[in-house]
This record gives C-alpha cells, structure tokens and sequence, in this order.
C-alpha cells in the first residue's frame, strides 16, 4: 500500500524537481494545498498553465515576451545601445538603473566544466543582429566571474572582427562598501581602473 | 511598464504565498519552468488542480483520501486501537513501524497563541468515533511539545468522561542517543517512566 493516495505522491515528485524545493518541502506544499481553498489551488495550477502557453522568448533580444518581440525591443526611444546579460534577472537590475538602452540575453555562460558552448548560448544570434541593425555600441554586462569574464573575452574577440564598438562593466568598490573588505582582486582592478578627477 | 510580463509576476505572486517559498525561490522556479518541457509543466498544473479535486479527507479519521473512506479504515485486519496524531505526517511516521491499528488525525493542536480551540481540531469527531465504534484503546500520540502536551491533557480528560481507555507514547531516551546531550526534562521523564528488568 502506497503510503499517500498516488495523487499526492505524483505531485511531490512533480514538485521535488522545482529549483529550491526538496522532498519536505514538496510534502509541506502538498499539505497547503489540501488545505487552501479551491480559488487558490485551481488558479495556481492554471497560471502554470498559461505561463507555459503564454510566456515566450522574445525573437530579437530573448527577453521573456508575450508577443513576438518584447514590449523594450518595440520601444522607438530606446538607444541603439545592446547591453548583453546572462540572465533575464539581470536584465531586471539594469532596468532599475534607468538604462535607456535595449538588451540581449545569452541565456547561460560559457562553462568548459558544464560543457556549455557558444553555440549553446545566444552568442550567434547577438552577431548576427549586430550585423543587421545600427548598433551604437555593446555594452557586455555578464557577471564578474571567471566563467562571465571568459564569457565576455570571447564576445568581445567576436565583435572586434566585426568592427562594434563595445565596452565591459567596471569592475571596482562597491559604493557603501568598506575598502578594509573588499577581496584584492577587486581593489586591484579598482586601482588599474582609476579614474582622474 | 511591469518588469516581467503580467503573467510572470502574477504566478510569482501565488508561488509566494506557498510554504517555504520566498520571492527569490518563486522567481527562480518561473525561470525553471519557462526552460522545461511543455509536458513536464502542463502536467505540474494539472496535477496541482486535481489534488483539490480528487484528495478529500476520510470521513471518519481524516487522513487524506480518494474515497470517502480511506485505505486504512477500509482495513478489516486492522485492530480497533485508535491512534491519535496531529498532522498526517504523524501518521505516516506511525505507519513505518508497522503499526496495525487506526487512526485519528487531529489537524493541528490546541494553542493559546494562535487561539485553537478544540472545536477548531478534529477532537469533537474523535469523541464521538469513540462513542459509536467499539475502541478497544486510544493511543495519544500528539507531539511531546507544550502544546501536544496539552492538547493529550485534554483529550485524556474527555475520555476518562466516558471510560474509554486510553495510554500516550512513551517519553524517554531516543535509540541511539548520547545521555550526555539528552535534554534535563526528557532525561526526568525516562527516569520516572523506567521498566523494572
């Protein structure tokens, strides 16, 4: 005999391969829902749903869309400026900066130890669209690891062939962060970068 | 203009509200879910949407259920010893030890803080299961918390009302246990309930 209905151990398994969530936490979730009212649960599993049928990867930039091209990809008073992120999540945090420009997302890093390729990125797919459109520049924002800085060495060797324009974040101190703190891979590049005032 | 489409930050906003399930971690199964396989997140929603229609609790001892009668009250080799517990997870902890009697799940426990009342639990049902159904014994097996305690106190006080006997686990040194960590109450506990060899 099977120790829950067949119903509740089939959703634990579904749940268990969610990000985050682990074999108690499903049965938690499980618990809640049982409990919740049936609004709750019915529409939480149609939102699912419709996400799936709904949600879309912009055709121009692999931003999330709803619509073949996303609402900043259609915006006419956006710069011709492609900033280039790793993730949509980063996308967000550069939104918050007031940035005027458009974006692109690889979708990923390149990773020898994961095995994850150019060509397993949306890497091809930015050349390509630099080529075809009136970029002012490129402003390569993956993340200041080695994986994003090998990720950005290689863009960038891409590009110069292609002659764009195209710069790196800077890396240096946080502000609010104190210099006794910070790692002296960072402060170095902070000096090496100074800026003359 | 919204960050993420209105569908994302709505399915965000009801992933939040599930247990263990913060902001950062709804985001991230949004993200997992939009990379999976169609099949995998249709079914994830229809599997959710048929828990609530399927799952009901067993209409005498509460365990989840897919009949009006669970599995195990269905049992006809099962002894009439009623073991009370207060969440399902309870009983499936139970079951593990090969445990042939019944159950009763309360749903919870009696809780001054959060104002839960007997009423609030299953126990007026469990009084009256014990009325009508010929219990050989009740076996109250709540949590030894304050709050368990307190909840087998009063469940001990109404079954003496009626002359129902009844016994509760025994508190004392878990198996493998090092008397040297044990905590000073349950170390009392054991003293007092010691077996003569």
């Amino acid at each position: 005999m099977a120790i829950y209905p067949e119903i509740i151990e089939k959703l634990i398994e579904k749940l268990k391969k969610l990000p985050g969530i682990g074999p108690k936490s499903a049965e938690r979730i499980v618990y809640y829902l049982i409990q919740a009212s049936d609004i709750e649960v019915i529409s939480l599993g149609e939102a699912i749903i419709s996400l799936k049928r709904e949600v879309k990867l912009c055709q121009k930039c692999y931003n999330f869309s709803i619509k073949e091209l996303c609402d900043i990809c259609l915006d006419s008073k956006r710069e011709n400026i492609i900033c280039v992120v790793e993730e949509v999540k980063d996308l967000i945090s550069i939104e918050k900066t007031n940035f005027k420009g458009k974006y692109h997302v690889l979708w990923g890093r390149i990773s020898m130890l994961e095995n994850i390729k150019p060509e397993d990125l949306k890497i091809p797919q930015l050349i390509e669209r630099v080529k075809k459109e009136n970029v002012k520049e490129v402003i390569i924002a993956t993340n200041p690891t080695p994986e994003g800085e090998n990720t950005a060495n290689y863009i960038s060797e891409m590009l110069k062939k292609i002659g764009i324009k195209h710069s790196r974040l800077a890396i240096g101190v946080p502000l609010g962060s104190e210099i006794e703190y910070i790692d002296i891979h960072t402060l170095k590049k902070a000096i090496e970068g100074r800026k003359e005032l």
